[in-house]
């Protein structure tokens, strides 16, 4: 039943392992441990779930943990400062192992901690939310936010495996998997058609969190990462095309403050307002628009942005965008459903027309 | 008259380039520079001297600047978070070259923030101290410093050139240029004692600065540092031989909180120490240490640590050296003047009867 898939990065290739029951199984993660030491950061939501569980698994190693604040907010140099002040106190050395046991949160912040420590120090992925599953634990992107955008300091840093059991999602609330569902019907929108289309058929399933349904998404969603990670690991190019929908949504996340709304919510608004300025351009037609909004809405996502934020709220947050090259906006628009680019090239009054349609519509 | 070496790292190989007045020349610079935009990163000593300089090379660009405390105290977390705010503030985006001028506190935290911000933006080095020079701007390490250990978060990030004036040494004071020599002598005992002979010939020409000897002395302890950085990038195996001397040294500046000693001060004495230590070893003799200890006195470096330290002091931070492997320390030892290993595997009654020399001798 376990699906293993490879992303290929010569030296730093990984397997990432999809199914039931993994957190059972000792014979996945013991082998990718460098050394007698391990470290796990998790947080206090996780922590009583599933860290005997882990710890179980590790029965003869040197184990130490971390449990952190849960929250998006937390995501922070202060508390990555308080990964590092465990690893010291624990006497961790360079070939200590990393595990990040949560959601994406957890892995970009102990993920960057791994990157940073003694220069760089082995580092394991257990995902445990659908989100982090299908997208932020795969591609070796780690972050934390700034005060003045997300993700602004940060490191490409492949783990060594990643290892995603469905059970996990059973603990999940509903509004964390919707959340997480943002990020897969991206992959639709952007490169697999046929997937969006299977979304469209089997989202009840998904919604009724049948193990079958579930396995799917997430390994067609790593699958779909992948290949884009092993053409472009540092995203000079395709890469960014994984970022559809994340500049309006980075622009929402940092107008609330990363508390109110989750990341797949602000994304899948964002998408939606990609797919509407597509449309303006006359790239895509509006049944497409359509047929986007009612995937998210079946999904029980937002498909509009807070109802306080203004267009040049947009902007202001939108210049800070890590695509953003001198002082032009870069986005990633469709040209159909299943096809993206990424341009700067696009009229600024159907951008304009996009923010003001959106923001009409919430006031 | 200018010198010209390349580290030879495939993509990221990169020149760099000895020699006097390189800061009046127009021609050097601008060609690593990525796009429009550029942040200068220095501090409150070189400023007045230099950044003046440095802009007048950049007419035709969009040029911000960041002025930090000068000291190593200063190289955390927390002023790290200053060039973050700077590179926020200016709008810096993804392709901002990053230009770190300024000793070897400056050249290590603004290149670990250009190798965190944004995951990554260019980067150029102009080095404006000898210990810079001829180590620290080369190479690709960087970091910042944590309470319980020095240079414990970082990442290894390359520059796109390093600029070394030899004039920019005419301003150093007397102590930071004795400090520079301390990792010039380390060159020629651990792989070059060609030059740790041409050192004990030439030493008064260049405390007398001499500009043809500072040359040769910047040019070779380059090329020696070159060609182990091209053979081990990321301090797999041979590239730890630079370290001869920084485990003792790093205890000293721990120690005395990176406040009283300057670093080459403290990696001459541990340079002794760990000479020291290979004579009792039997793997050197006796003449040997007399000559790394005249060496050394005749560039004025110390050669006893501070006299409050004790053994368990220097056994307490070198434990959590980055060398140290299951709990194992590693040090760098001397076979020979000009020949160097990384090893565990010594006695470690050797270890507290030097520990014991060099305490009781300070006592």
């Amino acid at each position: 039943m376990m699906k293993t898939l490879n992303v290929a990065l010569d030296e730093r290739s990984y397997p990432i392992y999809i199914g039931q029951n993994l957190l059972s199984r000792t014979d996945l993660l013991a082998p990718h441990i460098a050394s007698r030491q391990v470290m796990i950061v998790t947080n206090e939501t996780i922590a009583p779930l599933y860290l005997e569980q882990v710890r179980q698994l590790l029965g003869d190693f040197e184990v130490h943990q971390v449990v952190l604040p849960d929250g998006e907010r937390y995501k922070n140099l202060d508390v990555l400062n308080r990964i590092f002040d465990a690893l010291l106190q624990a006497r961790c050395d360079r070939q200590c192992t990393l595990i990040a046991l949560g959601g994406g949160v957890i892995g970009d912040t102990a993920g960057f901690a791994a990157a940073c420590f003694q220069r760089g120090i082995p580092f394991i992925q257990i995902p445990t939310t659908l989100l982090s599953q299908v997208d932020s634990s795969v591609g070796g992107k780690t972050a934390v936010n700034h005060p003045h955008g997300k993700n602004m300091i940060g490191a490409f840093y492949q783990p060594r495996c990643v290892i995603a059991d469905t059970n996990t999602l059973n603990t999940l609330d509903d509004r964390q998997l919707h959340s997480g569902l943002a990020e897969v019907i991206k992959y639709g929108l952007i490169s697999d058609g046929d997937f969006f289309s299977w979304l469209e058929d089997n989202m009840a399933a998904i919604l009724a969190r049948d193990p079958a349904a579930l396995q799917t998404v997430i390994t067609r969603s790593c699958q779909n990462k992948a290949d884009v990670v092993a053409m472009d690991e540092y995203e000079g190019g395709v890469r960014a095309l994984l970022n559809l929908g994340h500049t309006f949504g980075h622009a929402i996340e940092t107008h609330t403050g990363y508390e109110s709304w989750l990341h797949g919510e602000a994304v899948a608004t964002g998408m939606l307002m990609a797919a509407d300025l597509s449309a303006r351009l006359g790239w895509i037609n509006d049944a497409d628009v359509q047929r986007t909004k009612r995937l998210l809405q079946h999904a029980q996502l937002p498909d509009l942005p807070p109802s306080d934020m203004t267009p040049s709220d947009f902007l202001q947050h939108m210049a800070v965008d890590k695509k953003v090259q001198n002082k032009q906006i870069r986005l990633i628009l469709l040209k159909a459903i299943g096809q993206s680019l990424i341009t700067a090239d696009f009229d600024p009054d159907c951008l304009k027309d996009t923010l003001g349609a959106f923001t009409q519509q919430s006031a």
